[in-house]
């Protein structure tokens, strides 16, 4: 999915101060896999690629999805909401799991009168994964 | 769905300097509807009542959603994600749309190399529901 950032209308970067929430949703089965945040530049970095980059508000930098895991996420498509300051992916989600925690979705917890509960089995093991050398 | 606050394990608003990100999605069809900000008296409320509660950054209040078209969300479960910084909510949207526009979900425009493009339609008039006196 190549697109033309410059003549793009799109979010409003502006409203976020800079940076907006984007929700990324499994394209074939509907599951919110993640939010993670997006900046001007990592936005337009995701249409050139057609593979979601994300802005990571800790290290402060863009955060091409999947750098490090091998799973990166195939755009299949974007919506801005009404206010154009939230942005929907939905997403091919390579390697099976969003969620460096080897789940799925990050959603992985369900709020419970006991506490949170996990409601999802790991697809992948990140130690294995994110193995340092 | 009626569970008690303070036992309740669950998201870290102090992480997102006190509101967090909440997803609101059609429990039955997975589709996104919206997005909007809790904090942490909002999401009591959402847990006391059953129904969603959000806190209205540009009006600096809690917002029941529906509190005026009647079309509010009834909440059939809640997720954290692997951060507790962000919030799912399955919901059954009474009425049948999300958005104050009128449609189902707020993310009915796509991100297309002409701009913006409508790829739903409207459930009701915006000016029939929300109409002054």
């Amino acid at each position: 999915m190549i697109q033309t950032p410059e003549v793009c209308e799109g979010p409003d970067f502006e409203k976020g101060g800079g940076l907006l929430p984007a929700i990324a949703q499994d394209v074939h089965t509907g599951e919110v896999l993640m939010l993670a945040y997006m900046n001007r530049e990592s936005f337009q970095q995701t249409l050139l690629r057609g593979e979601a980059v994300y802005y990571s508000r800790s290290r402060q930098k863009l955060w091409r999805k999947g750098e490090e895991s091998g799973h990166v996420q195939k755009v299949h498509a974007i919506y801005v909401d009404c206010d154009r300051d939230c942005i929907l992916l939905k997403v091919e989600q390579i390697g099976g799991a969003a969620c460096h925690e080897g789940y799925r979705s990050c959603f992985y917890r369900q709020v419970t009168p006991e506490g949170l509960k996990v409601v999802a089995e790991r697809v992948f093991d990140p130690e294995q994964v994110y193995k340092k050398p």
